[in-house]
């Protein structure tokens, strides 16, 4: 089975091939960490094996809750913050129309809350969902994580009035911790559907778990092709020779070394915008940390070749590009042709458009590799759920390796528990009153 | 009148008032630049006063032409690309219903293309279209810059064959050049509603002409008290005293000095995400040249707590922080009390949730503070039409005495032009025939 390919020609007048190659044996070390085990944070591998792990019971029971929520409903709010956002969003964006929620629906509207403490966007979703059938996928291991609560107390107390707890409790589906914490408890009380999330699953590693799935089967798309993708990346991946995973956690630490510290993941298409965002998370969750680690960015061209392109041609030279270029389009729109010819566009009508944007792909990355920015290359032949099934599989191992490589821990998140510690003290939460007075003192 | 406030006590550890006072010299010299019109690129400088001399007529025109496309349209198709589509996008969605496209509307919606070479992109908008009542705003100063140019190529064609030549020239407007460029001898010849594109405003300044005024008019906002906004920050920044443009020019600069290399819009409202894709572009155009430049970076709080949220608190200390926060919501949700209180919330039961939203704003703000990244806060005291013109306007001007600072020209672009140059090449383009000759013998 073929997998997506990574070119890394284009960075070679900033690293050598021998320097890169000199990254062997830290790749097969980290590669090792990760299949023994016996590295930091090693208690959150849960991802490596999944796919190949993941039963066609499991998908099918994911499957068949989906199919009973788009019966019941023509709008699905999934809730959650971070990684039990960004996979479902990512995902969900990739394969769907571009003008969707302007389109007749067959199925429901996924939307997203409680990524945000935003009381407008609460305002204006309730204020949606007021006269609407809609139902809930709640997302959260100990149910007490503040965002989603505050849109799941919200949400539920809406749906219940509107439909009742009885109807409201099969429109709830929870992915939770298998035993523990508030929203299991709830869960249990209330019989709501639930899928569990497992202790050994990192948030920012969990789209292929019911995490991302649900949501994403829920929006209409093929999860058994998304997992199949994934499985032939994490066989591919164990391949010794041409290991596109290897090669990429190589290139870019050895890019880091020699001084690049800014890594902007490129698109050429509009519905890659959230993968971008998705790898922003995995990366700079896994890697910002002891001071250190590659400063993730993303544009999404050509419309950012007229925004941040300027900087990325001319600006300091301590930046590098991985480009995710995509083959095939799904539909076909040709340039016309025009008698008149004011916009001198004759020379390319006829000519599909996406075979202009593929230029302008090319042209671009001459252009920043002759100005100075190295330029990594990751083909995905088309976006289909089986190729996003790669490429996700894909950036998680190479996370893995690469942040061993770097040498952190890639699989815990310290810094994001200080606002939080911040915001309990400030909102006097019960339990953080030293943290209140501390606060308060320092503030004046 | 009361101006936005710029806040920059938290940078103090890095750099002291000392050290951004010493710049006061530098901003001067720059702020004289501007005005007395003899620096670098001192031919796109009308922006500068754009506001106060703004007509009242040409904002009666505009609002005259959007209520004549709101008549006629239920869908308005804007075609620009970069500071022909950002500055639009930012305001419309700041003002925006999170979830218009999914309610009913009271006028068109306001669509964009050309800000992409998007083949599947144009071929759903196309679809989208084919039983809609449209119409176009067309914005290019030449009429030939691909992207834009590809895009009203094909929507032309189809308004015509959908409602005839005639009722098609009524629902177009062309902004433009005022007199050269095929986009004005095409208007000319069908006779559409025109608009000039002055010579001196380039695009990135361009959202407080009709570029984005008519747009933003279109989409059912008040572009009066937009300039009104920005007339009223045009005047409070030629005080020489608690001057918020010299204050952010300074400090921004002080802090590259130091090294801090990043500058990280945040926002704590979702609605403000493309006011962060807009600011990227007037900073990262304006400065990226040279070698160097500050690296724009803009993250969604409380969303990006969850995503880049680690790497701002733990990755390597080469980044600064510029907050927008923003005072009151338009809308009011509170909290529920529970009665189970599972999910522990009911100790802010209660409380409105931007309460809350604020708390994470400022315990953020300390977190980062005390990991090392300094600071600023912008306070706009709501998201509208008034505030939005200050902001723009701000940070127009900052830009400009910063680039000046910085000793870049800052009203060119001159990198854009590279990947074009070798899209045109590997197209074939007339007149890039040694171009392409020597770009086909680089790629063997």
């Amino acid at each position: 089975m073929k997998s997506i390919q990574v070119e890394v020609k284009n960075v070679l007048a900033t690293v050598s091939e021998a320097e890169i190659k000199a990254l062997d044996a830290e790749v097969a070390a980290a590669t090792s960490k990760l299949y023994d085990g016996n590295g930091e944070g090693n208690d959150f591998l849960g991802w490596l094996r999944l796919p190949s792990e993941t039963s066609d019971s499991l998908i099918e029971e994911i499957s068949s809750t989906a199919a009973q929520l788009r019966s019941l409903c023509d709008y699905v709010v999934c809730i959650g913050i971070g990684g039990s956002y960004l996979g479902a969003k990512a995902v969900i964006e990739a394969l769907s129309d571009s003008f969707a929620t302007l389109k007749q629906h067959n199925g429901p509207q996924v939307l997203f809350a409680g990524q945000n403490i935003g009381e407008d966007y609460l305002y204006e979703l309730q204020s949606l969902l007021s006269d609407k059938k809609f139902g809930i996928i709640v997302i959260s291991k100990s149910g007490t994580t503040t965002e989603p609560a505050i849109a799941f107390r919200l949400l539920k107390e809406q749906l219940e009035k509107q439909v009742g707890k009885a109807e409201a409790s099969k429109r709830i589906v929870a992915i939770t911790d298998a035993n523990r914490g508030a929203l299991r408890k709830l869960a249990t009380e209330e019989g709501y559907k639930t899928f569990v999330i497992a202790d050994n699953v990192g948030g920012r590693f969990s789209v292929l778990t019911p995490v991302g799935l649900l949501p994403i089967a829920v929006a209409g798309f093929d999860i058994k092709a998304l997992i199949d993708g994934a499985r032939t990346m994490e066989a591919a991946s164990l391949n010794g020779e041409n290991n596109c995973v290897a090669a990429y956690a190589a290139t870019r630490n050895a890019l880091y070394r020699a001084g690049k510290k800014i890594e902007i993941l490129v698109n050429y298409n509009p519905k890659l915008h959230f993968l971008g965002e998705w790898w922003k998370q995995l990366y700079g969750e896994s890697e910002g940390k002891d001071h250190k680690g590659i400063f993730p960015a993303a544009v999404d061209n050509s419309t950012d070749l007229h925004s941040m392109g300027q900087w990325i041609q001319d600006g300091e030279r301590t930046i590098f590009e991985t480009v995710i270029s995509v083959g095939e389009q799904q539909h076909k729109v040709v340039i016309p042709t025009d008698a008149d010819n004011l916009d001198g566009l004759n020379y390319i009508a006829g000519k599909r458009v996406d075979e202009v944007n593929k230029m302008a792909e090319l042209g671009t990355v001459i252009a920043h590799v002759d100005g100075g920015v190295p330029n990594m290359r990751i083909t995905l032949p088309a976006l289909t759920e089986f190729w996003l099934g790669q490429i996700i599989y894909f950036f998680e191992k190479a996370c893995g390796v690469s942040g061993y490589i770097l040498g952190v821990n890639p699989f815990n998140q310290p810094g994001v528990e200080d606002y939080k510690r911040n915001m309990f003290a400030l909102l006097n939460k019960p339990g953080y009153e030293a943290e209140s007075k501390a606060i308060q003192a320092k503030l004046g």
